[in-house]
This record gives structure tokens, C-alpha cells and sequence, in this order.
């Protein structure tokens, strides 16, 4: 093992020579003499790797990314390693996502960075209630422990190593409809008449696979969407943008140019023989082009300027885990299983083995060992790289966008994911159910995802799979206004969820709470956006801001920004819910971003009644939130006047952030911010504003509201 | 449609002919000549009925027993038919039994119980938001609709029509453990002496499917369990009974007597030949007994008492749904498809295809169509009667026990069910998993099963399927100690669960939980008792007994007989939870029986802190609980002392009922009751012990708490 001192917080651990992930982004750091791994046990085997935490009672462990279970994630057996699977119960030990990073709160304090890219078990209480335990199978590996004085500066130090985060176009952060599929113009225009109808708000429609021919990557079905380039036009002249998916797998079919390409450039991944990889994806046969292989990276990147050309400007990356519905030579043992059971009386044993092969067949781990990528001229396993693979094609994507505009922001998210690919794209947390469980299970991942550097985050709302009924979809996306990401999808098959999908009461409510969501972007884009440039969370748990044991313990409220508190409804028919308040708060309900009222809550718990149609929200003591006005998408919303709402004790201040939202300027500086800053002198409010470089604001009505309720109103014009 | 009265709360709607169920018992009824149906608008269609009822904002609906989501039934679409469906995920429509009763309880208020023995579809503001709506595809139906002044009267009107509800032995009122499986006589032994070393309390042993030669009813594998009837009363000398499972199908297999004398007889299904229909299941291909046919079940019914010659006194009957795992047409339909597929390029579409017909092999309601029963005479399709198959085997086994020794109460419970089956046995929930989610689900069944005339029910403890952690096995034991059925069951495969099967402070703390339930049993028996001969409730929604909104909408707190509410704790990782008092009441936090911490709590929320070695249940304001010692097993528990721990203001009593515990007399009234009153007189209070037959007791220490918390403590020696 060697030691490495990256700075004042960081540590790295070497063990043997692994795989360079390129997860972190470190520029320098110091080989260190002094060798004895803080914290954990080491446990070292022949092929295995094991580190050991003795837990106290009190102690909490938050992280690990997409995963299951609670934000604190004692009690539970996880499997780091990216997996397909679309039924995400509580027991399931892998998602789509690699997120390896995990802080232990309590007796002690760190956190810990297990970049290793094929299979970790973290077994965290699970097998004893007392002990965390991490286990690779090889004894290669980086392993990274950061310090410092709590959670939230432990993250903060992590976030640092990751490098700048991704940020997508402003228009991003409007709603955005989606399902497999919509599946011609006729169809998405259909979509996008809807809502100019019905007058909700939208950005962006999707295209899932259907838009493609046959499935193939970057192609389009002419009988389906003739005129694709003019149809884009159209579309984006409603007032939308439509999102192509692009999958992993590449067709096998003659003259497909991107499988002539990639099969005449090597750019495949191998069998053992050196022959490209065959597995069945939607396509049925496809070859996986070899993200590892930084030519064939550039190529695949570059290939997305087919999309672009036609006015594309957002994509989403899918089936890269990679998923494999079948390989051939596991489908013929299973066919040849079958018809050596013919007029067999099968005893019940082999009536299951029978049905499981079958089953079985689908993302099938030995699969992933059956190919290879080629990382510096060697062959490596796929195995041993997995976690790698979506990751590396969305930063394929990435880099291509870069080379193709360089200064324009694109939409890009992906779903199977390792630390690191923040810094090329957000992700969406797969295929989830139409559950009340997975709202809950939504809120709990964000704040995890945040720590393991992903901001550009959300989850299918209403649910992929399953039906949903329209009070599901109204309380799910009062918690998705709140996610950069807010994105409405549903799978083949199960009930349309649109917006204006059920009753005239749901639309309406819909319509207000998607309102909200454009009220909200000045916040919440000034919010992402200070987070992504200063390496701080959007999302936290209250434990991050709050030290008393109960903030420790609440699952299911989060911290938004700077500013604000919530306390989604996840459970079917509630009326209201229970809120712990670590400190004095100020609860507005919202039914529309004309019809806020706000309370004053006392520290402590309470029983908060939140009708269907309210959006609760906690502005936390000397904080205040910013609202601006809806419109039909983000370029039409109007910032001439924002409104703030201010809970003041003493006084506080707030930076709104503001850019193009178009472009990479921001990282040169170029961008505005208003800085306001309000004082309590006396009985008096004193509210200062400091314009710089906002062109945009003219004014800002303020409503201060005090400790006791009162209510202070003010407007400040704005000055350049 | 004719109309009936049954009594002053309760009227029956035949519609056409309906095949009779023989649910309910009705001695005698009116023809009435007012036709017209209260409540629901009637949508009928050829060969469909349908219901509608708008609902009003505030209407919640409480019942249809064993199902999914919330103790408020709204929002989900439900499909009564008894389904072996393992994976109880929040969008199952079915699970094992048909348990067509609800009540609304808002604007109006009533209950109804559609009697239909096959597919019925309950939308309840799935579709619309507030609509109502039953639907059946037939024109045969008895409807019945039940009035009352609340939730409560009206589900007592209803369970008076159910008849008498089943009661079991008072040993099966202890602690039971089963595993899938204890696959031999060593192992079971093996199980007995780590209770008896490790002092847990323990009534039963199960013996899951592995204990039968080849899986044949009826019979016992000789290898595994030699001189089994020696074994059976070694293991009884040891203090613990053994309850072996019997499964729906019939081995085909020359020589097998059940299969022999049912095919002689003509007392199996039959498929559209006439032959005896063949589905595999366990022990490969098998014919279902047609349970319909009197004289099939009759015949049935009288083979338990092969087991019971061998001591056996309790059973539990499963896979009677009936589960399929495949029929030979099926089967070969999927084989076929396989060949065809051989050395095809498949496209996706044929690939899933194919996939399918293998996973749909399992329990394919279309198998269900292809076999017949004989009901007087009449050739009927399984399809049209299909939830009435579980409920007539285990009605096949009480009759057949009643023949066999009359006056002696069995352990019996069934998997799948429909109403009625409560006079003949209970149920427990089926194959739930390891989830967290799991001991809510249990928690919101219990009441709705018990409004379906379920009183002898449980859920696998810990968890069937998935690994269970020790915390989860700690938590939902606490809850568990209140189900009258208190098994511990867990899967092949999966990890062992027996409360000392974790770390030495976990089985301290289950051994302390366990013989807290054994401290309950006076309470539990008595309570549960008084239910079955009162036909009322031993588990109440609050609504039940209080008339607050806010008691409409707690889903995870019961009342639990007359004296108590619990509040059990069912998130991971919960360091405490919050609990809705609808008056003030007496929380007790139980570490041990010798451990009890008791504080008043106001009316109005609160947040409690529970640590995990304590179970947490509050006594109602003038109520009661009554605490034994804890012992081995039921028998060896000491009844000579008891301990009253009462919240008083006012006054209040208590009727402790107890008998001989295992056979039938108690309906001939051969029972003992303590009547005892507690009255406050100025500053004093006066208890007023009577003994009407009780022979046991022979002292009752008082623990009387006011509304300020203070202890009067009393001690009262008890005359016959």
C-alpha cells in the first residue's frame, strides 16, 4: 500500500496497480511516509480486499448514490455495480449507478471513496448490526478518505477532487414530458398542443427508442417523423425541445455506417476469440462500441453532430450498463434445454431450472464476462471495468458535444453511472414504478447522488412502470419542482400521465403546480448554479446544516439551496404530514405562485395539514426565497420583477445567480448576481440590493416576515 | 333483482341466479317488496354488472381484508382473486385471498359485501379521483349492503352474518417457528433445544413441505423422519407441538391412496374430457380434490386424521389458490416455441415472446379455465368458483377434524380464502419478504382482515423471501406479539431467522420480546375471546372508536382489543416515531415484563422516543391491561398472579375471560370470567374484583396510573 496526501482533508490509498478510473480530477498530491490506513481494518486475502469499521450506536452513514433503503444506509447489503433491474424493491443490492462514496457520521467522522470500477459489496450492519464492511475481489485498488469537521464539509472536501460539475442549458430546468414512446410527429405534436392548450408550461418532449429505425443509434424512422430537421423546427417554434435517446448497443446490420465504422476501426468490444461481441439489445444484435478506448470514445462522441445537425440539443443515455437481454450462446443452452425436456416428465427441480434459464437470460452477470475492452493496447474484461461503461459513454457524448460546439451547454444525462460522470452529464434514476414507496425513495437518493457529485438529477415522476392515478402524479411532482431534473415518463403499456391526463380538477392542480416549478427556476437555477461553481450540494439532509440527534434521523425532509426546507407528501390520501423544525421556520403552502401563505413554526415537531393542491415548503430562519412569474417555457420567463419571501430574525442575505444559460461563459465569468442583504436595526427592516451585471431585474418586492408573524412589505427597484 | 331483509342493518341484492357461495350464515330472511338499491347507481351490460358510488372528498374506505396500499382503501384498483403471487410489491391487484368487503365511512355510511366467487374489480378512485366502482362479468350476484351508525356497528351487523368464528387452541397463542425448511427429525430437534438452552418461549414447530414423502398429502418422508409418531411426542415432551403443512394437489402416483381412492371416487377436478385434470405443483403432476363436491371434501377432510393419529393438533393448508406451476399444455406450447426459435436471428418481439411463455407458465389464469368442479350435479368451469377453492379446503379439514374429535380445537390457517373462512380456520398473509415496508403492510391488514371476519392471523414474522436483518426481526416481532398468529417463517435459500439466530444482544432482546407476548397471552386470549364469541373486533382502525378526522387518517397505529392502542416501529434505523393520541392516554415502553416504563401522554401529536429493546403500546383513558409471567411455553405459564396496569380518570373495567383453552365448551358457556372495576371516589379508588369461575387466580396486583401520572398501587387476593 501506498500513501498519498492530496490535501489538508484528502488521503489516497493505493493497494497493488488498479485500473485507472479517471474518476477524480487531482492535480497534484504528496507520496507520504507515514503508511497506517486511518479508521478501517484491513483484511487482506488472496484476491480479496476487506476493510472493517466497528460502528457505535449513534453513528449514521450517508452516500452511496442510487441505492436503496434509507438516506442512512445502516442495516443494509449493497453491491456496487451498474444493473438494469426494473423493479426496484427494497431489497434490490444494485441500481443503475456505481456511487462508491459514503460519510460515516458519528463517534467518528470521514468519508471514504472506494474507486475500484467492477464489483464492491459495502455490507453496512447488514451481517452485523455493529460492523461496516467493504469487500472487493482483487487486491488492486484506490482507496480515498476524506476528513473534516462534519458531513457537510467532509462532501464539500470530496466534491472538490471531482471537478467541475456539468451544468445543462437553462432551458433544462423547465418540465419536461416523456414516454416510451411517443412515437411519430404526429404524436409528439399532439403532445406539444396539449399543453399550449391547456396552457402548462413545458420545455422539452422525448423521443424514446421508437423515434430510431430498427433502434439504430442515430438514425431516424422516415416513415415516422419525415422531414425530421423542419420537424425539429417546428416543434422548437411552439416553444420545445425534443430529447433523442441514444442507447449502447450498436446494431449488426450491413451498410449501417456506424457499424461499419466502428467494426472496420476495431472500436468494438472483443470475445475472447478478438471477434466483436455479440449481445441482443433492442436492435436484437448489436456490438458494444468500446468506450474504455479513448479513439473509439472520440469517434461515438462525435457521432451525436448527426443529431445536432438536424437542431437536436439534449440527449439521454440509455441501456449502458451495459443491459443484455440475451447473448446467443446463452439462448441456445436455453433452447437446448427445452427440447431436451420434451415429453420429459419433469420432476419440479427441473421444471425451475428450466424456467429459470429463460429467466435468467437477461442482464446475466456471466455475460459481462464473456467480452473485453482494450485499455492501453491490453485486454481487459469487461468484469473488471463494468462500472466504467456508462460513464465512459456519456463522457463519449461530452467530449463530442465539445469538439462539435464547444461554448454551447447541452442537455446530456445518462442512466448507468460511476463518480465521476458528473462532470459530463446528470442522470435519471431509472426505471422506477408508479409506487407512493418511490416517491419516498426519490427524496432519500437525492441528497446521495448530490454527495457522490451528481446535481443534474431526477427521477421518472409519476412513475415508468405501473399505473398511476392522479393524486400520485399531483404529490410527486410537488417534490420534482424541487429536482433540477423534473421530467414526467411512463412506460408502454401503463396509463398516459400527462399533466392533463386525468380529471379537469388534476390538470388544474397540475398546471398550478408546474407553474410553481417556472416561479421557482430564479431560485432554483441560482441555487444549482452557485453549487456547481462553488463545489457545494444543492440537496442536503438537515444533518448537514442542524447538529441535534433528530436531524440526524429524519428521512424523508430535505434542504434545497441555501434557502429552504422541504416536507414532500409521499403517502397516498394524507392530509398532512409530521415535520421535525431544527430551528424556527416560516411554512408556506402554495397553491400558485399567486396564493402563498406562510406561517411561522416553532422549533420542534409539528403536524403540518397540506391539502392536495398545497405545495409545502419551509424558508429557514433569516433566508428568504426568490419567485418569479410562470410562463410557457423558460426562455419566456419574465424577470423583470421578482418577488422574495424572507423569514428574518436578525437579518440575512442571498445571492441570485444569474447567465445566458446557454453557454460556458459562466466559467470566465460571466455571469451576474444581485446581492441582497436585509437588517433588522431597531423595529426596522433594512433591505440593501447590490446589482451586478443583472440586466434583467428591474424590480423586487420584498415580504419580510418576522419571528412573530408580522409582515413587512418593501420594493426595491433595481439599479444596473 | 330481488331484495332482501335480513335484519334491521342488513339487506340482500340477488341479482339473476347466482351459484351460492354458502359465506354467510342467515338463518332467515324477508322478501321485500322496495326494489330499489341504496347507495350505488347500477350500470348493467350484458353479461356484466357494474356499481358506481361518488365519492365525497372526506369518504375513506376501510376493508377488502388481505390486500395492498393503505388502511384507506382509495386511490387503488383492486382485483379479487386468490393469487400465489410472491412478490407483494404496492401495485399487486390480488394477493391469496378474495375478501370482498368494505365500508365507507364519510358523507354516508355503510359496508357491502359483493358475493361473487370469481373476479371482482373494485376501482376506488383509481380512475376518477371519486368514483367508486364494483364490477363483476356476470349477471349472477348476491350483493349485500350493511348499515350502522359508524364503522364499527356497521362491520359487527356484518360479522353477526358470518357465524362463528373459529378459535384455536390457547397453545397456538404462543410463540411458533417455522422455517422452508426443517428438512428432518435432527434438525427439528436441533430447533427445539436452541429454544430450550437459549430460554426463549416456544409453543410450535413447523414442518414445511420436506417432511412428506415426495411431497404427497398426507404422508412422511421415513428417511427423514423415522418412528415419526414417537418423534411427534418426543418433541411434545420437550413442550413444543409440530404443524405440518398440507398443499391443494394430489401426487399422481399408482399405489398412493389419496391418488387412488380420489380417482376411484371421482372426487378430482376434472378438465373439459371429464378426465382428471393435471396442473404440476410440488411434487410434479397432480390432481386438484374438488373441494366444492361435499362428498370429495368430506373424503378429503377425514385424511388429516392420518397425521392426527400421529399427535399432530394443528395444520396449515397452502397452495390452495389453487397455485399452478405449469400444465402440460402450457408447457409443451412453450417448448414448441423454444424449438421453433432454434437458430433463428430472433427479433426482439419473438425474443420476449418467447421469454414470456416460459415465465407465464406459473400460475396462468388461463389454466384456470381448462379444469371443472361438480356442484349438485352441474359441471362448473374453476374459473367461475375459483375463490372459493381455498376456503372449501380448509372448510374440508375443520369438518373433517370435527368428525375426527369433536369437541377438541386444531391449529388450522389457510393461505388463499374467501369470506366465511373464518368459522373454519385463519390465515396468515402468505409469502411476504425481508422489507422494512412489510411490517406496515402487516401492520394495515390485520384490521381489514379482521372486518372480514378473520380473527386467527399473522404474517411470516421477519419476513419469507429476502434476508432479514436483526433489527427488522426485533421490530416486527414487537408488532407481531399483538397478532394472534405469531410465526416466524423464512424461505429456502434465504439467511436463518430464528430469534437467536443473530448476535448475542439481538437474541437478548428477542427473548425478551417473545416473553413479553407470552406476559400478554391473558390479555391477547381474553381479548381475542371475546371477539369470537361477542363477534366484534380484536383489531380496530382508531376511526372505530374515535370520531376525529385525524383518527380517519392514521394508517399505523391499532386498536388492539379493548384496552390497547399500539404504535409499532417499522422504519429502519427509527430512533422513535410519531403517534396521534385521540385522548389522552398511558404510554408504556416495555424493555421486559418486568421493565415497564408508563407516562401520560396528552391528546393532540406527539413524537415518542422507542429505543430498539422496547416495545411501545398505549392503554386507552379508563382502560386496562392485564400482564401474566412469561413461561416456556402456554401451558407451563402461571396464571396465579396477575398484573392490571390502568389509565383512570373517571373509572373503568375490565371483563378477564379464560377457559380450558382447548376444546369447544366455552360455546356451551363453560368459561370463567373476572369481572373488575375500578372506581374513582373523591381522591380514592376503590376496585371491585368478582370471580365468576375462575379457578387459577388467585391474586391481581393493581398498577392504577391517574391523569397526572400518579401510581396508587393495590394488591387484590381473589375469591371463588
Amino acid at each position: 500500500m501506498k500513501t498519498y496526501k492530496i490535501d489538508e482533508r484528502s488521503r489516497k490509498y493505493r493497494f497493488g496497480a488498479p485500473i485507472e478510473t479517471e474518476s477524480l480530477v487531482i492535480n497534484s498530491m504528496q507520496k507520504m511516509t507515514d503508511n497506517t490506513l486511518k479508521y478501517f481494518k484491513l483484511n487482506r486475502k488472496k484476491n480479496q480486499l476487506q476493510f472493517i469499521y466497528k460502528m457505535s450506536k449513534s453513528d449514521i452513514v450517508l452516500g452511496l448514490g442510487e441505492n436503496q433503503r434509507g438516506m442512512n444506509k445502516r442495516g443494509g447489503l449493497y453491491e456496487s455495480f451498474c444493473s438494469d433491474d426494473p423493479v426496484h424493491t427494497p431489497d434490490k443490492k444494485s441500481l443503475y449507478g456505481a456511487h462508491n462514496f459514503f460519510i460515516l457520521d458519528g463517534a467518528e467522522k470521514f468519508g471514504i471513496f472506494v474507486d475500484y470500477p467492477s464489483k464492491v459489496i459495502f455490507d453496512i450492519g447488514f451481517s452485523q448490526a455493529d460492523e461496516l464492511n467493504i469487500t472487493i475481489e482483487d487486491e488492486n485498488l484506490d482507496l480515498y478518505i476524506i476528513e473534516g469537521e462534519g458531513p457537510k464539509e467532509i462532501v464539500e472536501a470530496f466534491l472538490v477532487l471531482l471537478g467541475d460539475s456539468y451544468v445543462p442549458p437553462k432551458w433544462a430546468f423547465g418540465y419536461q414530458q416523456s414516454r416510451w414512446s411517443y412515437p411519430d410527429s404526429k404524436e409528439i405534436e399532439r403532445i406539444a398542443d396539449s399543453f399550449l392548450q391547456n396552457k402548462i408550461p413545458c420545455d422539452a418532449i422525448y423521443l424514446d427508442i421508437d423515434y430510431m429505425e430498427a433502434y439504430k443509434d442515430f438514425t431516424i424512422d422516415e416513415k415516422r417523423f419525415p422531414e425530421f430537421k423542419e420537424f425539429v423546427e417546428k416543434i422548437k417554434n411552439k416553444g420545445f425541445r425534443l430529447i433523442p435517446i441514444i442507447d449502447a448497443g450498436v446494431k449488426i446490420e450491413d451498410d449501417y455506417i456506424i457499424y461499419e465504422e466502428g467494426k472496420k476501426n476495431d472500436f468494438f468490444c472483443v470475445d475472447e476469440d478478438d471477434t466483436p461481441f455479440v449481445a441482443a439489445v433492442w436492435p436484437g444484435k448489436v456490438h458494444f462500441p468500446d468506450f474504455l478506448n479513448p479513439e473509439a470514445r472520440r469517434w461515438f462522441g462525435l457521432k451525436y453532430k448527426l443529431l445536432i445537425d438536424n437542431g437536436i440539443e439534449g440527449f439521454w443515455n440509455d441501456m449502458n450498463e451495459p443491459a443484455i437481454f440475451y447473448t446467443e450462446d446463452s439462448l441456445k443452452k436455453a433452447i437446448s434445454m427445452a427440447k431436451d425436456s420434451e415429453d420429459k416428465n419433469l420432476d419440479i427441480n427441473s421444471y425451475f431450472n428450466l424456467k429459470d434459464q429463460f429467466s435468467n437470460l437477461i442482464n446475466n452477470v456471466e455475460d459481462y464476462k464473456r467480452f473485453y475492452h482494450k485499455i492501453d493496447g491490453k485486454k481487459i474484461s469487461h468484469y473488471d471495468v463494468h462500472n466504467l461503461y456508462g460513464h465512459n459513454m456519456t463522457r463519449s457524448a461530452a467530449e463530442g458535444f465539445k469538439e462539435i460546439d464547444p461554448n454551447k451547454r447541452f442537455l446530456l444525462f445518462s442512466r448507468a453511472s460511476y463518480i465521476g460522470m458528473g462532470r459530463y452529464g446528470g442522470i435519471w434514476t431509472g426505471d422506477n414504478h408508479s409506487w407512493w414507496q418511490h416517491i419516498l425513495l426519490n427524496i432519500k437518493m437525492m441528497p446521495a447522488l448530490n454527495m457522490c457529485g451528481f446535481l443534474y438529477i431526477g427521477a421518472d415522476t409519476g412513475g415508468f412502470s405501473g399505473d398511476a392515478n392522479s393524486q400520485l402524479l399531483i404529490r410527486w411532482s410537488q417534490f420534482s419542482i424541487f429536482t433540477p431534473l423534473f421530467r414526467n415518463h411512463s412506460a408502454l403499456g401503463t396509463r398516459s400521465q400527462e399533466p392533463y391526463a386525468f380529471d379537469d380538477e388534476s390538470t388544474n392542480i397540475m398546471k398550478k403546480v408546474i407553474e410553481l416549478r417556472y416561479s421557482l427556476i430564479p431560485y432554483i437555477y441560482s441555487e444549482y448554479m452557485k453549487a456547481a461553481i462553488k463545489k457545494i450540494l444543492y440537496f442536503m439532509p438537515l444533518s448537514f446544516e442542524y447538529k441535534d440527534e433528530m436531524s440526524k434521523r429524519v428521512e424523508d425532509q430535505l434542504l434545497v439551496g441555501d434557502s429552504l426546507m422541504i416536507t414532500p407528501i409521499y403517502e397516498e390520501n394524507a392530509i398532512g404530514r409530521y415535520v421535525w423544525l431544527p430551528e424556527d421556520m416560516l411554512l408556506c403552502k402554495i397553491k400558485s405562485h399567486q396564493d402563498t401563505r406562510c406561517h411561522v413554526y416553532k422549533k420542534g415537531h409539528a403536524y403540518i395539514d397540506v391539502e392536495l393542491e398545497e405545495t409545502p415548503m419551509f424558508i429557514r430562519k433569516d433566508k428568504m426565497m426568490i419567485l418569479g412569474k410562470p410562463a410557457q417555457n423558460v426562455e419566456k420567463i419574465n424577470l423583470d420583477e421578482l418577488k422574495i419571501i424572507a423569514f428574518i430574525e436578525d437579518g440575512g442575505s442571498y445571492t441570485y445567480f444569474d447567465d445566458d444559460g446557454s453557454t460556458h461563459s459562466y466559467k470566465d465569468g460571466n455571469y451576474s448576481e444581485i446581492l441582497i442583504e436585509i437588517k433588522k436595526k431597531a423595529e426596522e427592516y433594512i433591505v440593501d440590493v447590490e446589482n451586478k451585471g443583472n440586466y434583467m431585474v428591474k424590480k423586487i418586492h420584498f415580504e419580510i416576515i418576522d419571528i412573530e408573524g408580522n409582515v413587512i412589505e418593501k420594493t426595491v427597484n433595481l439599479t444596473k
